[in-house]
């Protein structure tokens, strides 16, 4: 299976998925400036795929330290937290990544008490500690990266359940691998349900601006052999009505406490297109996209991109150059208007929507 | 003002709109193959201008042709028709222009009757008949161009006293100038509400695949200082919800007897999330896209387009070579969704739809 991110030799490799579908393009990584670009540019999205690239790109910066105290580490290690956490505000897993690897390295520290020995030993000693913290940064990275695959699967085991045979299946943008370090999150009930040989029909939102529905998803589905017809997004009413769609599966960037769920912008339209036409609107994602500290959608942030992905497609103006633009990346649906959440843990029905 | 359409020394002169907003450039069309290229490639479009257009189409065809007899005429003439009503199937005003102007064909040759006069006499008799006739059919077309841009005002003037100050409006493609001979049907709105000096916001919806919003409204607006913001088509029920919309004015292709309205693919959406937000969904047209042999939206034919508009965005390959597509370019908007349908001749409130 692909590979959207791995780590060989001290170094971070990710497929760079803005030249898709054109090429697989791997990228090899080795500072936390490159790293942060390739987030803000998408080259490297999905919410739990950028909770793994950042919790791998902190063991990254702490490799690459060259401080020899733990205090010096630990600033080399807070700035590198900081520039990841400036890059994308949406999507909690980047949030909920670092926290705990981070945590990770304060209780490290913690845990064998410091012993002063004189001079000399001082520095063995933390030279010990130092290289200690940054193996257990490392393993907790690849931990998560590992845990992501696991939690790929169960997540996909879980929803294939609510696969009938004949099902048409809608998705917005890509949840798939693409957007994981495994198999994805609402198209890995897709691949699961093949897996279980159920026969359904998949239609893709292409997901203006960045078209990661027709640049990514259909690329994966495509991949898989799963039958994937490709939308414009304006066009999610019409084959919801004419292609008889029975069931509409997204992925998600956060979901607060009241299970207000934000993602990629589109998808509250969806929703709002489920409930006209009655039928069922699921969010598949991680229990790590859950955001205890929020109570409700409207406090989540949600970023506004640049103007440019809008006046220009491709590399054509096709709007006047000083067009006023507004590019919000995500925006929030509202719980009562989702039916389910399915996470690698069960699926959540919510109270007062339809039954699953 | 712009003028799309225009006739001079017998040649149809129309903007290229695909190349809007980039160059302003005028075609000069001399033959009826060029004119329904530009139809059929967009660079003529707009219901209203599409029938302007071909009832020019047909005035050029009889100039163009080269028959001595009424029969070699017409012959010539049901061949242009023929060709101009296999361009786009949806929009009825193609239609509507071509049997206003073939009825006239045959009632000019029917007026004055036809009176034997010898072999010589004859051919006397019929090239002045001939040129009678391509008189009568240039005038018309004339007629049909000057009566839509009297249309246009008349239905901006009666959908002005909609429009309050404070509005935030969401349209979707290109209902204005650059689709009819005249200042558009629903931006004529917006047009004579500025007249009258109210103040209001415009979200414009950016129209995949072929960006009629970004390229040809924000154009529009934005040259008539109307206070006009880019979205694309996913962004509006967030724009709806977060920008405080109030109203939704669209365009129409095609209204049938039950008021079932066609229009670009991704309006029957917009009148979803209208009812979903409880905000009124106005369509804007003339009474000449009204349909009155079609009962209900499902007998509208609706065309779809070439797979290229979605795998390409601009000139660059955003989707697998070999992806399944669905591209509709129109959809059906039910009656019960529509608040009220603007026409040059008043405002049909629907009832059982929300209040004007």
């Amino acid at each position: 299976m692909i590979e959207p991110i791995k780590w060989e030799n001290n170094r971070i490799v990710f497929i760079d998925q803005t030249e898709l579908p054109v090429r697989l393009k791997y990228v090899k990584c080795g500072d936390i400036d490159t790293l942060c670009e390739a987030i803000k540019k998408l080259r490297v999205r999905g919410a739990p795929l950028i909770g793994v690239a950042v919790a791998l790109g902190y063991a990254l910066a702490a490799i690459n330290s060259k401080e020899k105290t733990y205090s010096g580490l630990k600033k080399d290690l807070d700035k590198a937290s900081k520039k990841m956490k400036a890059t994308r505000p949406t999507a909690v897993n980047l949030f909920w990544a670092l926290d705990r690897v981070e945590k990770n390295i304060v209780r490290a520290n913690e845990a064998p008490p410091f012993v002063y020995k004189g001079r000399d030993e001082v520095s063995r000693e933390q030279k010990i500690t130092i290289n200690r913290i940054k193996k257990i940064i490392l393993k907790e990275a690849l931990d998560i990266l590992e845990e992501d695959k696991k939690m790929c699967v169960n997540i996909g085991r879980n929803g294939a359940r609510l696969i009938k045979n004949g099902d048409v299946v809608l998705t917005h943008c890509n949840a798939g691998i693409l957007a994981t370090a495994g198999q994805g999150t609402a198209l890995s009930i897709l691949y699961e349900a093949r897996k279980q040989g159920k026969i359904f029909k998949v239609y893709a939102d292409e997901t203006r601006p960045l078209m990661q529905g027709s640049r990514l998803t259909m690329w994966e589905l495509m991949r898989s052999g799963i039958d994937a017809t490709l939308i414009c997004d304006n066009m999610a009413a019409s084959t919801i009505k004419n292609k008889g769609v029975t069931k509409i599966i997204v992925g998600a960037d956060r979901i607060t406490i009241d299970l207000d769920a934000a993602n990629k912008i589109g998808t509250y339209g969806l929703a709002v297109l489920a409930k006209y036409h009655d039928i069922p609107f699921y969010v598949a994602a991680p229990s790590s996209t859950m955001d205890k500290n929020i109570k409700s959608g409207r406090d989540i942030p949600i970023e506004e991109r640049d103007r440019g992905e809008i006046i220009y497609t491709g590399s054509k103006q096709t709007a006047p150059l000083k067009a006023k633009v507004y590019n919000p990346a995500f925006d929030v649906t509202p719980a009562k208007l989702i039916t389910a959440i399915i996470t690698e843990k069960g699926i959540y029905e919510i109270k007062g929507v339809r039954r699953v």
